[in-house]
């Protein structure tokens, strides 16, 4: 029969394993980051390819697509490797998540066809490419929640959210192209723009409460020290400001592109550097289970039997307050300054102290699909823009005294009273 | 390259991954019910062994002490089964909860040996097994927590509940035992008795919460069939109200014994009853995903791979909505009546719902843990007994309109603010 041993050693086992998992599924996330980024660009070029009629950007962009068929080529040999190992917790989710940005992978050259023969608006363009990289985010999004180390979580959900962050300037930056080369202001994608912003905020605040001190100094710094961000605040003035139908400036549209683009490879560098640290923590957090482990083992190996297992009953009879303080006397005391009884006790704090830690991070992940989720059911039933559905969830926990969170599970739960909507 | 569909039957052989550790664990809960029903009736005899100062029972134990080995055997060769398999989600804290247990097990030579030569009090003797029990239900806790079907969660966590409310009735037990052998009233021990009455309450209620209808039903059947329980509230009524230092008729401990001990029997009929359906449940579950997996892979055998890319392609440029309209025009509908994107639509819908119900089980989990390890901080650092502990965070809760919930994690979270314990 097994002693308690072998079980406190199948615990740690059983860690080791899903770290090697976190840690596969942070390297198809730190290949997701370049991806996503040479697609925000190629969406960047498209628009204006197209809203120029083809007449700008198209050598950019010939260019600039081999460039994203090599990343999305680096990414699918990560996958295929993520696909042949045992999958770990939330491997469900994790990979259903990959089925589906794979399948936006797969409308890139049919996209590209239609795009290069002037048959899509750029909005439509612009919308397909926005679906492909929303679904390569919630690849991120669900390594994040798969996460069974809690210092391995903080830094998945800081680097979702720097990248869900990046991308909503993404969306900006072609937000504001559009209203500068189209020269006319309009209320609507005001409203819009102003929540792009906003947005923005929200995601670089979840950013700095999980990324570590380095990640959000270098965040600050490059914050500090990028003079983009004064032309980009200056341009959303005047773009935010204008009132509905008033003319814009199309000469500003060059200016609003080069600062949001420069400051969007800014940013691309920080998610390099969390991409680093987050796969540097995997291994750290390998090496030193690992050791934990061989230790572990090596007890097992030196312990007579018998031994460990008088030892467990004396504290069990005792009581654990009195059994974790046998070890000054015992045997194990001078080989490994505890007592096995004092091990599974210690890993019992210890791993329920990491499930706290990760509930925790887990709990902001999910706090925004579902605001996500409740903003979607706004959207379709009354109608809303997406920031005045968000507005409408602030305003109601607002009115309420309640937190958004609430107002959003309110919704979603009284979903199946709502009447049908009109889109389905 | 992989196709989307890959990773859909990837996603879906990592759901039956996760069934299939869940359905074993299930199967160790079940052996766990019979063990700790054992374990209790062995508690109730040696309590009367070593109040009677071993004039009474001994003949029984010795009878009852093969027959819990014998379970305790076959919960040994369950958890070898399960040690051989790679671990599941959590498997590290079911794993560790296991080692814990283990030690519990192998306290029990020298407990029998200390009680039956009379070297231990009644009290230390109960304290001890209620160690052992309380190791056995933190693997069912595991178990229950582990679980990545939503109506598996239930099962388990209507299970889990259903074991502690009867453990808490054995302890019950124990308390009537001892108050009445003894003869005297005490006002502490009658805090305690009622600690225990409302505290059962509270489990089966959580237990009739989460249980299937059948099961519900059954609890219900034999509650209203039961005639111990005029008995045990006649006798709970004269042990709860005497006065501090009154006596009491020591002729009542047999008939409290005898009524108390067949109530246990009943719910443990009630609990075996419990773990088939759970069993069944995973059988079934595991079934369905099997028969999902096989449909799948037949399709990823007989579609032509570029219609599977072409297709997913259409969808992603005309975003989902419209994409998941496709099927009836397309190759797949006549196949199998949907798109493979409808798939990975439908199947990330599913296992989105799955997580929330999970989550909805899980919390409810997790809020017994946290009430349980305020009641331990207050205990400690107000030197309270169980049920004031409790009180104290119920009175609290009501006179600040809060949840028992809230308060309890107000009190952990300001723990480490509260001076040392006199404990410590």
């Amino acid at each position: 029969m097994k002693t308690p041993l072998h079980y406190l050693i199948a615990a740690r086992q059983s860690e080791i394993a899903e770290l090697e998992q976190i840690s596969r599924a942070s390297t198809l996330v730190a290949s997701m980051s370049e991806l996503v980024h040479a697609l925000q660009k190629e969406r960047g070029l498209s628009n204006i390819f197209l809203v120029s009629s083809g007449a700008l950007a198209q050598q950019a962009l010939l260019a600039h697509g081999q460039h994203v068929d090599q990343v999305m080529g680096r990414v699918c040999v990560v996958l295929e490797e993520l696909g042949e190992r045992s999958p770990g917790a939330h491997g469900a989710r994790l990979f259903n998540s990959i089925a589906n940005a794979l399948q936006g992978f797969e409308a890139l050259p049919q996209l590209r066809h239609q795009r290069d023969a002037l048959q899509l608006s750029a909005e439509d363009c612009m919308q397909a490419l926005i679906r492909i990289i929303a679904a390569c985010l919630t690849v991120v999004y669900e390594a994040a929640d798969s996460a069974c180390d809690p210092d391995i979580a903080k830094l998945l959900v800081a680097l979702f959210h720097f990248m869900q962050g990046k991308e909503l300037a993404g969306q900006e930056r072609a937000t504001g192209v559009a209203a500068f080369t189209q020269g006319i202001s309009k209320a609507e994608r005001q409203r819009h723009w102003l929540h792009l912003i906003e947005s923005q905020d929200g995601c670089f605040q979840v950013f700095a409460d999980f990324a570590s001190p380095q990640g959000v100094e270098r965040w600050q710094q490059q914050c500090g020290a990028c003079t983009d961000m004064t032309v980009i605040e200056r341009l959303r003035r005047i773009g935010c400001t204008a009132a509905d139908g008033a003319p814009l400036d199309k000469a500003l549209s060059s200016p609003w592109f080069e600062a949001c683009s420069s400051r969007l490879d800014a940013m691309h560098q920080i998610e390099a550097f969390l991409a680093q640290e987050l796969q540097a923590q995997c291994l750290c957090k390998l090496e030193l289970s690992g050791a934990a482990l061989s230790q572990q083992q090596a007890l097992l190996e030196t312990l007579p039997e018998p031994l460990v297992r008088a030892e467990s009953g004396v504290a069990f009879i005792l009581g654990t307050a009195q059994g974790a303080a046998l070890p000054a006397e015992g045997v194990y005391g001078r080989q490994l300054g505890k007592s096995i009884v004092g091990l599974v006790q210690e890993q019992a704090a210890r791993l329920q102290d990491m499930q706290t830690e990760i509930d925790k991070a887990r709990s902001t992940l999910k706090e925004r699909k579902t605001i996500e989720r409740a903003k979607g059911v706004l959207m379709n039933y009354r109608q809303l823009g997406e920031g005045d559905a968000y507005k409408l969830i602030r305003q109601t926990a607002m009115n309420q005294n309640r937190r958004m969170l609430d107002v959003a599970e309110a919704i979603l739960a009284t979903v199946d009273l709502l009447p049908c909507s009109t889109n389905s």
